[in-house]
């Protein structure tokens, strides 16, 4: 699956992810308005409503990235109806061709753990049937609790040829509460980064590992430290756009040759038509507007990568 | 929340939660047969099988325990279908009084905090209307993210009157392998334990506050340490029974009135009949077989605690 996110990121020339993370402030009254009125002001009309905003914006960009981000939380406050959208949603971008990394941030003891990853990444055994109850590409993945949280999601990626990025460092403001904390001299990310090389060399795909990181654009100096530290490792970038990283502080989190990186954005394309910027679509052609912004965010990464590397 | 958990924990005599984590492989085969008989060997009769298997210990196990701690990923890995089984347990032992942990292990950066904590705790606005998702009472929260990630649940919590449990140290093999590196000469989970106590100040029950904290069985001498740091904390305590600690290793969890820990076991007592000691109750009368699981767990923990504080 690695493999196959490189290509696509090759072929469309856009290391982006469209964070597919609908809150219900960013769905166009004309969508809550028909799912309400055919499934009233419920979690069944709220999980329809996004589901038809997610349907729209995929439909308007699936052409133009590799990559899907949902990120579950946001179905997951809606109870069943909304993991039901959660889930129609992976299938969709699936079947659009999309890699669909699940942002779930699971992590728990061993056998917990394995739980998960087959929730969400292979399939559970039911008497002599088996079955995948989600099935993402790529999910992401908590490593508070050390390597053996992390090896049974590693443990299904071999099998079912998937993926997953491990939280390194995050894009909140407060992620260097403990993540910059000095152990030996040097901050604890570095220390988890260490282990993601160490976990992703036993599972390498044709030039980058099956496991990832997930370190925010907005610490650009803390990409430039990670990328040497995990040098064959995917690095899925949150937080450009709305929480304030820009292209020019992406490049640090790449390769020379361009690759290494996937870039995510949420509310930056899914809500666009909300900005200034792309206000002349209008609320009934959101969906070009997040085509707008997909454009317009694989322009100026292109334009920082052009940059650092010409 | 956490003055009604102290209050069934005095009630009882057994600071005890049973651990709700429903692995097919645990449910007796006459709950298999019969749920398949009628769903299928399909994801649903696998979800209508832990739904009884649930029951039937809920039933045998609810007047002697304040509180059960249902590990949502054994549900997430049947898919929707789980969850349904998951939602309905939460449902069924809070209407049978008992105090529900949702084992969630949540955690991620401010907004989508915000999200996992209406979804479990709280309740999402959808148009004119409130609706719960899933509506647990307590639930667990990864601190990875730091105090951005970790105060969205606790300002739910202040508005519902519910409570956390913070992750602080693990009780599996390798949770040393970051929570136990030193920072300024301190292991991590010292650190992580102070930030506990201090975002537990802002949001105090009558004794003990709402934020607490996970720590395990199986590390005995951190209890000790925990215990001074978070003095206002509950701790969560997994790691009894199957995975290793025994009473005598708990005592340190407690404070010396006997309160400020309550015990987590899972295998232990949910799949007791499949022990040597409880075999004889019969796979039939699994539900009994937890029971004297309980009481055997409740005499070893009151005996430790007698003999440590008398």
């Amino acid at each position: 699956m690695i493999d196959r996110l490189v290509a696509r990121i090759k072929e469309t020339g856009a290391p982006i992810a469209v964070g597919l993370d609908p809150m219900l402030k960013y769905v166009p009254g004309h969508i809550k308005d028909k799912a309400y009125r055919e499934y009233g002001e419920t979690l069944e009309g709220a999980a329809e409503a996004i589901w038809q905003f997610n349907k729209e914006i995929v439909d308007h960009t699936c052409d133009l990235v590799p990559a899907v981000k949902p990120q579950i939380a946001m179905y997951e406050q809606l109870g069943i109806e909304g993991l039901k959208a959660f889930k129609k949603t992976v299938d969709y971008c699936k079947e659009k061709g999309l890699v669909v990394i699940a942002d779930a941030k699971r992590g728990d003891i061993g056998s917990t753990s394995e739980a998960y990853a087959a929730g969400h990444l292979g399939r559970v055994q039911v008497g002599g049937r088996a079955y995948a109850g989600f099935d993402a590409d790529f999910m992401t993945v908590n490593p508070y609790l050390g390597s053996d949280g992390v090896k049974p999601f590693i443990d299904i990626c071999r099998q079912e040829k998937k993926g997953i990025f491990v939280l390194v460092k995050t894009s909140n403001p407060s992620s260097g509460e403990f993540q910059d904390r000095l152990v030996d001299g040097r901050p604890l990310y570095e220390i988890v980064g260490e282990k993601v090389a160490e976990w992703g060399s036993s599972l390498m795909g044709s030039s980058y590992s099956y496991v990832g990181a997930v370190a925010g654009a907005t610490y650009p100096e803390v990409g430039k430290a990670l990328r040497k530290i995990m040098p064959k490792s995917y690095i899925l970038v949150p937080g450009y756009g709305a929480q304030g990283g820009k292209g020019a502080d992406l490049v640090h989190f790449f390769n020379e040759d361009g690759l290494g990186a996937i870039v995510n954005s949420s509310r930056g394309i899914i809500a666009a038509y909300q900005q200034e910027k792309y206000a002349g679509f209008g609320e009934e052609h959101f969906g070009e507007a997040s085509r707008a912004a997909v454009e317009d965010m694989k322009a100026d990464i292109a334009g920082a990568l052009e940059k650092a590397f010409a």
